[in-house]
């Protein structure tokens, strides 16, 4: 199916997004909607109904072989529901019941977005050519996927890769999830952001409280600002490390909002790895940034949808 | 090659085990020396060649197909060396160099022994019927094994499963591995009992300070002796957490001196792991004592080596 055209859909807590990719991962068509995350369910799925009425009045819907969805998670593929944390009206909601209204008997395929990214980082992006692999975005959240024996893990439920819910800190803070010490409560852009302000960074009276702000004050030498990249830093490369011991990868590709704050945080991320990445056969693991951009949940869940759909249309 | 026999190894720092193993993993014939592990590499490869000539003595040695190793590591399967944390004078020692010695031409695989252990309860033990699991070995050092999609991970140098190295307390105390934090610098017997003697435990006059001593003191209600055991719970539940959060397992297995605390154990790690494994997919996780006992180690380098060896004498 490799050179067929596959409908992909990114659900996100902020958007719902929606292409036709083609075999060699470029989108041929987009729609996109905000997602009515506050709302309840049946109104977040008449938002991924219109998204693919988008795509399906497009002329090259007729060569469409398979749907692939990436949904933020926690997903369940073999039951074809999601309960995404930032959309509460969703609770192991039907999704792939709920989008046969719009697809009729297409195969669909249904993985988080951790697996959906690192897809695609694997298939064209940093990842590629790395039979083993992590890839994360660390953003709101801190989310992940893994590269095992040449090929991405789904796990069971579609939801291997969960990095960002990994306690690193064994009496930390309770995370969201109902966690201790979790990495997501240590290196997210917002706990970046509560951390820097609780040590005294000030943001301009223009600017913003986002992570992207703490990452300009941090690179204009901001103590409180380089402190709490510096501590988010250390919890992602305890995770990282972890995780090589754990199933052996050779890189890491590090996405999303934060991760773009560049040095701020890869220089003291890669010093940090020093610190925990002590044994032989992890002390050569790499850190680099993710090449593919917003469109990777879209890029990873049509590569997530070739390499499990089987069936042809 | 499931009904033909193999000969196994488990190299350890205390002893050096050898067996014949056949398809139903029954051990035919035994040969150990005590590990000479303070000595000299070669001395140590002597011992090995001596377990492995009392094997070739045998009369069924001619129907051998194969030999797996099992080694404490880390390992590097691809190079065939081992660089055992316990065996000072194997330093990316070639150990199946070595044995080509003793057994010639004989196909040789190479495992860690947390993955070595892992093919054994997965086969004939805790885990079988398991597509995704973990294996732990608490004793001494703490190791461990992974089960996903029904097959053992190796990982490209066969040491896949390294739990005992993950960190789980970011800023814990320096492991001697290097790292900080690690699952065995608060979880191991000899950190038990380290936790147990500084927090006021006093063994029995005629009593050792093993870890079965403080699991004894434990039992009669002695604080320190609990307390200890239940902090190497919370560290063991937030590492299992950890590792199913990362690649979705339902079920860990734990073997191993420590494990054999019981209750001590057990107890206070089931419910600890309500405070870490708290996303949806790892709530159902359970947590067991291993099945197959000592021979672990050979009966799993003989699983992993049936697995791992394509070609028949």
């Amino acid at each position: 199916m490799d050179t067929d055209l596959v409908a992909a859909l990114d659900i996100g807590g902020t958007k719902i997004a929606g292409a036709l990719v083609d075999g060699g991962g470029e989108l041929c068509l987009r729609a996109e909607r905000p997602t009515p995350s506050q709302e309840s369910g049946e109104r977040v799925l008449r938002a991924v109904s219109e998204v693919l009425e988008e795509l399906r009045a497009g002329v090259r819907w007729r060569e469409v072989a398979a749907l692939g969805i990436g949904s933020a998670g926690p997903v369940d593929s073999r039951r074809g529901t999601v309960s995404p944390v930032n959309i509460p009206g969703w609770r192991d909601f039907p999704l792939v019941e709920g989008v046969r209204r719009s697809v009729g008997e297409l195969p669909v395929t249904l993985v988080g977005d951790g697996v959906a990214m690192t897809a695609a980082e694997h298939a064209q992006g940093a990842a590629r050519g790395h039979d083993n692999a992590l890839c994360m975005v660390v953003s709101t959240g801190v989310g992940g996927g893994l590269v095992l024996g040449g090929r991405p893990l789904t796990g069971p439920t579609g939801n291997a890769g969960h990095i960002g819910h990994m306690s690193v800190e064994l009496d930390g803070d309770r995370c969201p999830c109902g966690g201790r010490g979790c990495v997501e409560r240590i290196a997210s852009g917002p706990n970046i952001a509560r951390r820097a302000l609780a040590a005294g960074w000030r943001p301009a009276p223009d600017s913003d409280t986002s992570a992207a702000a703490v990452a300009a004050a941090a690179r204009s030498g901001d103590p409180a600002a380089r402190a709490s990249f510096a501590r988010a830093a250390r919890a992602l490369a305890a995770a990282i490390a972890a995780t090589a011991a754990l199933v052996e990868i050779d890189i890491a590709v590090l996405g999303g909002g934060v991760a773009q704050a560049g040095d701020v945080l890869f220089a003291p991320l890669r010093q940090a790895l020093d610190d925990y990445a002590t044994l032989s056969f992890v002390r050569g693991l790499e850190v680099v940034p993710a090449r593919i951009g917003t469109d990777a949940g879209l890029v990873g869940a049509a590569v997530a949808c070739r390499a499990l759909t089987t069936v042809r249309r």
